[in-house]
């Protein structure tokens, strides 16, 4: 399964990236690779100053060894072997119109001290951040999302949607990150469903991302924005900001167990403003986005 | 103790504002009155968009009641009251000459169910965050800070000296936020010292903040810079960020336990970049600013 996995976020990678250059139009995609000491290391493809696309990175890694002890902690297990591999992206685009998405799916194994297979699951995700509100577009993401999610099981979109209004929550600011997606983790085999079902799941998910997000740059590339839209979209990074270093897990996770910092850290916008407590305008598109981050919709 | 020394950080706070104001000579600062519901409140002054200060705060708070939850963990005691009092100011000229500069004086009580005083100290310091490193500044501001320590202890320049790099030091990047200054906590009563002596010791430490930052302000402000100098100051602020959001126990306590978020997070940027694996060229004043970071350097 690991290596299956592996070589789907690989060839994923590729397709997204491809497509993404496409999209741009410009700018391409530089890879860079990297090693982790401990076993493993991945690839990371990160674009810059496209025309469309002011950052983004669409990484996959593969890492294994001895599971760190701040893992065991985290997992609630004793001393074993693991293996963690995924695909990450987060993608900014320049213009204020056009969201920013963000996407991951992972899968991992433990191993006890013969090596033998004691845990297996599957993870991941999507959400899009939008900085003006195009209702259709957010409706479109979710169809999207809902529609991989419905080929598997009339649960999990619900599920799934509500997990990631919850986990991309500003506590600190009493709203959500985005129009959120799917999040889903410990997918595991049950009666209901073998590892392979999961599989089948993530990887339909996953080759689902570009129907969900491209549509969606191409209608708003186009518009026409002012240098107000585009402080706004500044501001409304800084809050991309706050959740990924306060609250994220996985950003926090590898910041504090020595992970390669570049490629975590490519989440992070590549302008942004901090403005001494900042609020819209009443009746203003902009506090209509706050309206709705404030309680998360049901977008179908 | 208490009122003693709120009453010195609410003069402080008058005459920190009053001197940068006149050194700004454009921008005033706003004072926003914020109440905590369970108890206390506080007085921010913000300062935005001046000639010299792009952003600036300079708050005091006290706050009173029940020690909440998380505190209790960290500070390792059962149920309390307590009182706390501070001023904290963070400083982000515009200029990427002119470094930014940071400070916190804090007081604290710690009561019984009866209400009978069980434990006091006091905890503060200051650091200085350059762009563009002037030795004699580094020099200067170091200089300053270990004259109020001499005048209380020969041992305190030291100690406080070391703990403040050690505290200021971003982890996850293996480098300096800046060039240091002084950090202590829980200064209590002891045989050497009473609450009286740390009270003297703070406050004149508190007493030289602008004669250790004002001339350094002075000399830099009238220095020109180009886009490029401009760009480096975004991408060090954000390392300001990742810092203050990541590792600073202050925010992040803040953050964790609904303070008042608009004054804790008044201590980031207004503009901050981040580009994908950034480095300076070799030989750059840049690249010297990092390797002086690396490696934090006795400045006396």
């Amino acid at each position: 399964m690991k290596d299956k996995f592996f070589k789907y976020i690989k060839a994923l990678q590729e397709t997204i990236t491809t497509k993404l250059e496409a999209v741009d139009g410009k700018a391409k995609f530089n890879e860079d690779q990297w090693e982790r000491p401990e076993g493993g290391g991945g690839q990371s493809r990160v674009i810059e100053n496209g025309a469309v696309f002011e950052k983004g990175g669409v990484n996959i890694s593969a890492v294994y060894g001895e599971l760190p002890k701040s893992m065991q902690t985290y997992f609630g297990v004793e001393e074993a072997n693991f293996y963690a591999c995924g695909l990450s992206l987060v993608i900014h685009p320049k213009s204020p119109m056009v969201p920013t998405v963000h996407a991951n799916w992972r899968y991992f194994e433990l191993y006890d001290k013969k090596g033998d297979l004691v845990d297996q699951w599957f993870g991941g995700g999507q959400d899009l951040t939008p900085y003006y509100l195009f209702d259709e577009d957010a409706i479109h993401f979710h169809t999207v999302s809902k529609s991989a999610c419905d080929a598997h099981d009339p649960s999990f979109y619900t599920s799934f949607k509500k997990k990631c209004d919850e986990y991309f929550w500003n506590t600190h600011r009493n709203e959500a990150r985005g129009v959120g997606g799917l999040f889903f983790d410990y997918c595991r085999a049950t009666k209901e469903k073998t590892i392979e079902d999961w599989y089948n799941f993530v990887t339909q998910v996953g080759d689902g991302f570009l129907e969900g997000y491209v549509p969606i740059v191409e209608k708003r590339k186009k518009l026409s924005y002012s240098k107000a839209h585009r402080e706004w979209q500044e501001i409304r990074r800084g809050r991309y900001v706050e959740f990924n270093l306060v609250h994220d897990k996985g950003t926090l996770f590898g910041l504090k167990t020595n992970g390669r910092i570049e490629s975590i850290l490519m989440s992070l916008p590549p302008h942004v403003q901090w403005r001494y407590d900042h609020h819209p305008l009443a009746g203003s598109e902009e506090q209509r986005l706050l309206t709705v981050l404030n309680k998360p919709l049901d977008w179908v």
